[in-house]
């Protein structure tokens, strides 16, 4: 029988994570499930998973164009960052320090921090400044593992900076390996403009911001999710309704923030109406972790969130595993609470601190993270099929992952069939 | 007037951070001091700073081999890990897994789990082992700006293990750029082999082994600490007195480990026997505090442990500053309880959970902690006359380190004026 002739063997891997999906994402006690191969192999063709098996098998059967000895190395899907507030401009360091001395929330908004000031600088910004400044941050996420994120908007929160946001997303989208899934969110907060006038805001939200964003949606012939920040004192659960059910009938699929601060009722909405997910979920009522394990929405956890704030209570994983939903890993970078592109250290905190074993945390920052961003069945595993994202790790257990943290483990990325990153 | 020649002149730095000890560690409310010159440079001749000063003024005098134009980066001292638990053999992925999974220290221990596993690795690994499965470590730590650190046996614990991790220390100095102080420290634990028997096992350390350590040192020509693990059901601190007293006949300087689950009255003896350093320092009782105050033993934070560990309990930075101690910051690096290469991540830790500002988690990091190796008339500050261990961070300024984590903000690392890292 004469061999084959691939595009890619990545062969002698002493592990091979597949994180077998089959029809869904890992849900309650199944998360964790990696499907491990040892001395295992991954054959690619035309940017897909064409196979994956024991490496003396698939040698013995394929030749490729590119050959690539992973000996010592744990071969896993490339990581899936489904929660990010990329694109943003400028930082908040000072804001930080002024934190650390000492500062309280209003003399740090008197001095000009908080959300607005990201706002100021994002809206201040022109297109392709914003481009550029988000460039390095995507190069860094890429070379940590992660290969598709999501991006939003919510730092212009008026109609040209919302859709300023929205085409960097899309030019990011074309200059950079990392696939972005585009999130509208002008409700992220209630801009100063609109003070003491929310409803008015959630108003102009739906009777001009989403129609601008569908209409975006639609010139660009993309997906486009609808995002609202949930919470107590911005929006609250009518006022997130409202905004969800136009957006619904303009087309998009919904996502959430809900349950940072206070548990108001945001996921047992999100899952009502079938959002794709729910997120922070730190305040989480037990009548709403019920209902994320009878729904198909997915639970992401940030735990990058509470570690940037020094706070200490974080998202109750095992209640939510315990109810039978299904939980994903994000990093929510963005300039004010957690800068942190990686997805590895978001796993260190998530084992430490949400009580996640590696193989879960694993699974939960990958395929269901996948699903997280509604792309399931593209991405997030090594099944036969899906686009070969795959990362080669510098370590030859999975198990390193979450255990070490604070440095990078990741040696290459490769995205649909390329190699695009290498330490 | 003629440019004078040079061997590398780094120049337009947005900020140098120079760190000025003048002639000891920032002590309390000095901490933080970095003496920063905006749109700086650096002058190096023989391996050692000659000058810092406004770039305009020093690209006139000065003439260089290399030249680095640092437009737009922030140049620090190199970082100094003063606490790692280099070298050892192994890991313990797999009990940080049964940990997460649920099980007990007993069950982890039935497993063959514990400080007792790195042992038995560590015993068993060959010199060369030893050695080789070491560097890739530090070649993580230099990457993330460490140019210089302490390596201490302890995995040993016995004659022979234990003069073989001197000897890896030692091979480990040749091998790489990183300048490594040793520590002796056989009274890490009481191992197996003396269950039961502490005091014999303390007898032991000062009839044979001490002696053995000091014969290495003189062997060498080189200074060497004794550090004792002075902690409840270990060392209590009249055997940690039995063991200093004859390490200090021996001409070893001092470190201990104290108070880091219960506060024995470690700190204080250190205080008292003139004790280079003071580490981990969580539990530490006010009297011992007040003694960090008074004395010349710096207090060395190791952020890492408590997160490794998932504790809430830090190190009392604010009240060992308002004490007027001396505090510095370092890894623990271990496969334990924290695998933690970067600095930059324990600076990460100490902003949010010991209260340090970015600035002061600087001055701790580099010139604090070059003195709690007892090196801080050669390293730790870009004063003049110092070693040009230099990092060129990929940000403009300071206040990123700390207020990003998880990832790697330095570009270049320079020791003893030679580049050795980019990124």
């Amino acid at each position: 029988m004469e061999a084959m002739k691939i595009d890619l063997l990545i062969h002698s891997a002493s592990q091979v994570c597949v994180v077998p999906g089959h029809d869904g994402p890992q849900r309650g006690g199944r998360l964790g499930d990696l499907g491990i191969i040892e001395n295992g192999a991954v054959a690619v063709a035309d940017g897909r998973i064409l196979e994956t098996g024991p490496s003396a098998d698939l040698r013995a059967r394929y030749t490729a164009e590119t050959t690539i000895d992973a000996h010592g190395r744990c071969l896993t899907p490339g990581f899936v960052d489904p929660h990010t507030h990329l694109p943003w401009a400028g930082d908040r360091a000072h804001e930080f320090e002024m934190r650390l001395g000492g500062a309280t929330y209003m003399e740090i908004m008197a001095a000009g921090g908080g959300i607005m000031s990201t706002v100021y600088q994002t809206r201040a910004a022109s297109l392709e400044q914003l481009v550029v400044q988000n460039l390095p941050r995507l190069a860094r996420m890429l070379a940590h593992g992660t290969t598709s994120a999501e991006a939003k908007t919510g730092y212009g929160l008026e109609k040209a900076a919302e859709l300023k946001q929205l085409d960097a997303i899309w030019q990011l989208n074309q200059r950079q390996p990392i696939e972005l899934a585009a999130t509208f969110l002008p409700a992220h907060a209630v801009p100063e403009e609109w003070s003491g006038r929310t409803d008015d805001y959630v108003q102009h939200i739906i009777t001009e911001l989403l129609p601008a964003g569908a209409d975006w949606m639609r010139r660009r012939q993309t997906t486009l999710f609808c995002d609202v920040f949930c919470e107590a004192g911005v929006f609250d659960v009518a006022q997130t309704r409202r905004i969800f059910t136009r957006a619904a009938e303009l087309g998009c699929r919904l996502k959430v923030h809900a349950d940072e601060f206070e548990g108001l009722g945001g996921t047992k909405l999100a899952v009502e109406l079938g959002a794709v997910s729910a997120d922070h979920l730190v305040k989480t009522p037990d009548a709403d972790i019920a209902a994320l394990g009878q729904g198909n929405t997915v639970a992401v956890g940030l735990p990058g969130t509470p570690f940037g704030l020094g706070h200490s209570e974080y998202t109750p994983a095992k209640a939510i595993l315990a109810a039978g939903g299904a939980l994903a890993l994000a990093t929510d970078l963005n300039p004010g609470t957690t800068w942190c592109e990686s997805m590895q250290m978001v796993m260190a905190l998530a084992c430490r601190y949400m009580g996640l074993t590696q193989a879960q945390a694993l699974a939960a920052a990958t395929l269901n993270s996948a699903h997280a961003i509604g792309r399931g069945d593209e991405i997030g595993s090594l099944e036969p099929g899906k686009q070969a994202d795959i990362l080669i790790l510098d370590v030859a257990d999975y198990r390193q992952l979450g255990y070490r943290y604070g440095t990078n483990l990741v040696k290459m990325v490769i995205k649909q069939g390329s190699v695009v990153s290498k330490q």
